[in-house]
């Protein structure tokens, strides 16, 4: 593997990336709302859910909101979403318990047996919009392997802001070819190569579900187009 | 255990406490020193190392230097102590190895096994004035199982300076009261049970050697005292 020969460390997108955030929060609400008595449309929540992650992100990035982490956007949204959605009453620990759901994500079946494979030879771990509270809680509760954690809250910026993976490589110790940024979503691997990290990528054809349209494909030549992180093992000597 | 309960995450001091840095770069250093043909006082030498480090941190704390990682703290002293120790005419690639000797710290024996039983039930993670990137290598290099890696440069600030806890817990997402600090040094402890955490003891009586005088024994009724981190894990539930 020439293109990533010297790499040490391997950055993990997240959400969508690693874990499939959307089946596991339908699927979540769904069997919490058939015991609590509460019906709504769940897939339409959690997918306006997603939906709204972006725009509030950017309000941050340009600096309409102060820092604020990713938990506490989420329930920004999710007060919204609730009104939307016609489930009303809520307590106070019910709402947190939905928004802890970004918590119990579950890793796609590849997920776990390649980061185990990856993590013999090369420093993994997250570098993700998520605070590190949320990535640390989801690792233990999901038993992903990371070395350690890197979430937005170290950097107190979003991706793709700079400072992120710059951040990272600071405190990795790092130049940034020696750091290979690896997602799903060809804009973040944009944002990593233009700041000189390696960039690997694979697809997740049903992250968003049955109609996505987005990151269904590589959109550039990164230096490893593989099928799962199982196949990223692989090829990258694991 | 009514002192610990509720008791979420727990943060170990590094060296001294989990790792033996003495024997490790004695060692070390002897061995090398042998194979290269170069003779001088390698423990003098490593017991002056570690004597320069609270002086050199508390310039940092006190501002007189700008914040500097502990890797280049360390080697900024290890520049003063080769040239009294009489060992010239090094390369810098030598120079770099030696300073990474912090990178390469041997684990106290109950360590690992003793973590391992605690990361069952508890967020581990280092506590350390040691920088990021020193503590993840030493972390890969001997397989120490830490969920997370908390070191000085997240915060820009040395233990005891209230920064690094409280950042600590901030991140963490924990109030103080659920997050043990774990070391063999009261000072560190004292530092954060002021700060409302809970705190955890047990003695490395040759950490400095053999005429060790400091950190013998409790100086403080800590929330637990133990003998070493297995028997931590053994008063923790685990």
């Amino acid at each position: 593997m020439e293109a990533v020969s010297g790499v040490r460390a391997i950055l993990f997108d997240t959400f969508g990336s690693v874990v499939d955030w959307r089946t596991s929060l339908i699927s979540e609400l769904s069997l919490w709302g058939k015991e609590r008595g509460v019906s709504a449309d769940w897939t339409g929540l959690v997918d306006d859910w997603r939906e709204a992650y972006a725009p509030s992100l950017d309000r941050v990035r340009r600096g309409e909101l102060p820092w604020t982490i990713l938990d506490d956007l989420h329930r920004m949204s999710l007060e919204t979403l609730l009104a939307r959605y016609g489930v009303l009453d809520l307590s106070e620990a019910d709402k947190v318990w939905i928004n802890d759901g970004w918590r119990r994500l579950n890793p796609w079946p590849d997920a776990i047996p390649g980061l185990t494979r990856l993590k013999q030879r090369y420093i993994i771990a997250p570098l993700s919009n998520g605070n590190f509270s949320l990535l640390l809680a989801m690792a233990k509760a999901k038993h992903i392997p990371w070395d350690t954690i890197l979430g937005g809250d170290l950097f107190r910026h979003y991706k793709p802001d700079p400072e992120t993976y710059l951040g990272a490589a600071t405190l990795l110790g790092f130049p940034p070819d020696q750091i290979m940024m690896a997602a799903s979503h060809n804009y973040d691997l944009r944002a990593a190569r233009s700041l000189g990290f390696r960039t690997a990528f694979w697809p997740r054809p049903t992250e968003y579900g049955p109609r996505q349209k987005r990151d269904l494909s590589p959109e550039e030549p990164w230096d490893v187009v593989a099928t799962d992180i199982e196949d990223l093992a692989t090829q990258m000597g694991c």
